[in-house]
Parts: structure tokens; C-alpha cells; sequence
């Protein structure tokens, strides 16, 4: 097993353009909190609200490209979000392994995202599996 | 309000060609599993399989652009892989209200992606919030 309970991991994203533009031409999803800056002006957001699921891409690229190991499968996941993120932000993701569960070969990491102002901007935990 | 307990709304994706490799572009995911098909054949996968957060990013969509109302935002969101899903795979995507707090406005779905043979692919559940 290439996981122990405590294991820590820590990465840097940023909702660039690139990543903004690209999750919308993809995924279609032109709701008006992601694209109006009036309309999310008038509901007391900074501006435009990136899309939450952006978040859920970074943390594919993670367990995919960041671990130590490259045979591993999304079990589940599960993600709260805490507080809005704008474009631009960079986020500090950190993923701590919490459960390991050697007969069934997977591992629970609890993670959360920070951004600039250090506050938790999305938190929550998933499953992998070793294939 | 304008959810009732029960509500059911039904939809499809296709996991197409631009939308894989949009995924993979936008978020560097290039895990072995999801782009290298003879080692997904090794690992007893029947091709290269597709990145399960593709599956949030339609759920993104299906909140931002299908909903009868606009003024949402994603709380919190659940999701169990059950089955991989493979390149050009059509998924029915359900969803069904199972909970309305008013005083929080908040509205809790169930959902499940199913695949062409019937098979669960995924399975959840997600919170959004009336903004």
C-alpha cells in the first residue's frame, strides 16, 4: 500500500480563463451566476461565480496526475461548497488520506480548496480504489 | 416555490469526442486509465474510461440550464461511481426532488446517470439553494 492514514498533499489551481471559458464551451452551462456579471452583481456576489464543478475537474487532475500511484479509480466523492470563487482565483487545495480499507483496496482522503483570503471555499471527501 | 417533492426531471448526455478530450485540455487529467487503452484493457476495462467528473459537469448543466428557475446555486453534492462509462456512451440522466427546507430555501435532488445496457453508472445526490 503506497498510503498511510495521515498522508498529506498539497497543490496550487487557478480558475484562469482558459479553465472558465473551456469548462463553459464544454458543459453548456451559461446559467446567468456564471456569466451575467450584472446578474450576479445584484445578488450580492462579487461578480461572475465560477462554476463549482470546475472544482470537481481540479480534483480529477489530482487523484489522477498527483498521487504516487497511477492505478486508481474514483470510488465517490462528495463536496460542500463554503463560499464563492471568482475568475482568477487561485485556490490551495489539500487532501489528507483518512481511511484506508486494504481488503477492498481503497483509500478516503478528506480535502478542502482555500483561496487568497484563506477561507475554505470548498470542502469535502472522496474514494479511490486501487485497480 | 416553485419545487414540489417528487418532481422528476429527465435528460441525456453523450460523452462525444469534444467533450473528452475538452475535459482533458481543460484540466490535464491524462491518467493512464482515462487515455491509454491497452492499459485500461489491462486493468479488465473495455476501453479507455471516461473521467467520472464529466458526469458533475453535466450535473452542472442540468442545474444551471434546466431547472425552471435561474436564480440557483450548488450547496453541496454526492456522487457514487457504480459502472465505468466509456467514450460516445449515452447516459439518461434523472433527477428527482426529495427535499425542500423553505425556510433555507433549499432544495435536495437524488439523481442517477444510466447508461445504454440500464446500468447505473453513477448515483447521488446534490443541494442547491434559491438565490
Amino acid at each position: 500500500m503506497s498510503f498511510a492514514i495521515g498522508d498529506k498533499f498539497e497543490t496550487t489551481f487557478i480558475i484562469n480563463k482558459a479553465v472558465y471559458n473551456g469548462f463553459v464551451n464544454i458543459f453548456n452551462d451559461n446559467n446567468p451566476l456564471h456569466t451575467d456579471e450584472s446578474f450576479a452583481l445584484s445578488h450580492s456576489f462579487k461578480g461572475k461565480v465560477m462554476h463549482g464543478n470546475i472544482l470537481n475537474g481540479f480534483l480529477s487532475y489530482f487523484i489522477g496526475e498527483c498521487l504516487p500511484v497511477k492505478n486508481v479509480i474514483i470510488h465517490s466523492q462528495e463536496i460542500q461548497y463554503k463560499n464563492p470563487v471568482y475568475l482568477d482565483d487561485e485556490l490551495v487545495f489539500e487532501a489528507v488520506v483518512t481511511g484506508i480499507f486494504e481488503s477492498v483496496a481503497a483509500i478516503e482522503f478528506k480535502f478542502n480548496f482555500k483561496n487568497a483570503d484563506n477561507f475554505i471555499a470548498a470542502k469535502g471527501k472522496f474514494q479511490i480504489g486501487l485497480i
